[in-house]
């Protein structure tokens, strides 16, 4: 099964574009679970159970688990156990590094932890993605335009009068001619800059969307909406965390965060009618 | 004892420029060795000892640990222990995350492995960055231009005339006033561009260079020495990788890496004696 079947089935099974970013946080999960032993799982897996008929993907960030080193990289192997098979998992590393470099971390993403994606950075050019895209089950999304509220320092930049991030998303879309590896490129693209979601959409019609930005960091739902899914129809990843795992800070946590991924699922599906 | 300081008295005590790039393939290590459990620890302790001397920094590559799951994390804290604490050490990671994530990269750099350094990718800006700079006795080294075959593709763009890297080695000049925080802000500069390396020091006269390309990947030892040292005669950190930890695939390697790093040194120190 290709990543892009695995997504349009998760997408059309739970009628949904959200994604659940699992980037769990010791410090904030609720204070008797913290007290457990195992408790990052513990709250992990009851995050999933709860979601996992709302989702059409989960993106754990690495650095979330990397900060308590080897025991954080058993967690996250723990994680993504408890996530169903056939729901994709986007590993949000943005790993970039040379080629003989990049082959490692595309071990460690793909045999080590065996997630179906994987968030890359540009900067390094080809190389640095060829080694993620050996399977049409896998896919990169590389980041064009970040949320960050510094993203325009190099991203906005003036190319041939274009900025950086618009040749980032025509490069995606000639990378997958040039290169003749069937993994498939999509494109992170943040919800907190509005005409740059707009931009990049129109300069790659065809690449999935990663959508970061919602909920905590302020991105509006109505514009990833609107220029989330490709030419063919296929719907973005519209990644929420901070305000589905924290959606309360006491023992009704996984009951809350199921009532806010619905709500956030019911609001991106009330803008697609909208769209229609 | 700030990161500057450090790294001087390093490259002074050992009269070295010379770094080592402790990015161990437990496939390359010697048979004899491959067999016992912790052979990869074994390794690079026994390269620790036999080059110690002659160098002026350390930079284990993550991915080569990360690619063994939990138990790398384990390996990269134990070489990391096996390396004498006068000695910089520069984790080779290429992170760049929004803050929230910055953060948590940073817990994982200085917290959990206690390093002194890191590579960052400058594609997010300044909050990808600035977690990283809280200390004196911390230092990143910004991606200015890579090393790689494809590296021109994004990093060699003209933006007002001068390409993207220009940018990225002048952005890492005025960074330090901008941010007002006390760590050091360094660029990588691969030795296999010559013309760039030169250019990015003309840009930026003060930043200490971290320069890969050197030995497998071939680059040329005459360009690092030329244009690596700083306009205060701060010398570069020249990183082989290979070259040194592959220099005898028998069980004399620790003797040939010496060897390796010994005529790397001395082939840097006679450059530096015609540059005087």
């Amino acid at each position: 099964m290709t990543f892009l079947d695995k997504l349009s089935a998760a997408q059309e099974r739970n009628h949904s574009w959200v994604c659940v970013g699992l980037d769990t946080d010791p410090d904030k999960i609720p204070t008797s679970l913290r007290a457990q032993s195992d408790s990052v799982i513990k709250f992990n897996r009851a995050i999933i159970q709860a979601t996992q008929d709302l989702v059409c993907a989960y993106k754990p960030n690495l650095a979330f688990y990397l900060m308590r080193g080897s025991q954080g990289i058993t967690e996250l192997q723990a994680t993504i156990a408890a996530i169903p098979r056939d729901i994709p998992i986007v590993l949000d590393a943005k790993f970039g590094d040379i080629d003989s470099t990049a082959r490692n971390y595309a071990r460690f993403t793909y045999d080590v932890l065996g997630v179906d994606a994987v968030t890359l950075n540009p900067y390094l050019g080809a190389d640095a993605l060829t080694p993620f895209l050996e399977s049409a089950d896998h896919a990169i999304f590389l980041l064009a335009h970040t949320s960050n509220p510094t993203a325009r320092i190099f991203q906005d930049q003036l190319i041939d009068n274009e900025p950086l991030y618009i040749h980032v998303a025509r490069y995606a879309r000639d990378l997958e001619g040039l290169i003749n590896l069937p993994g498939l490129v999509g494109l992170v693209v943040g919800a907190t800059f509005p005409e740059q979601l707009r931009d990049a959409r129109a300069a790659n019609p065809n690449a999935v969307f990663l959508i970061p930005g919602i909920g905590a960091q302020g991105g509006s739902i109505a514009d990833a909406v609107t220029f989330g899914k490709t030419a063919q129809g296929i719907g973005p990843l519209i990644n929420a965390s901070r305000s589905i795992l924290y959606a309360s800070s006491s023992d009704d946590f996984a009951n809350a965060a199921c009532a806010a991924t619905l709500k956030m699922r019911d609001e991106i599906n009330g803008g697609r009618q909208v769209n229609k």
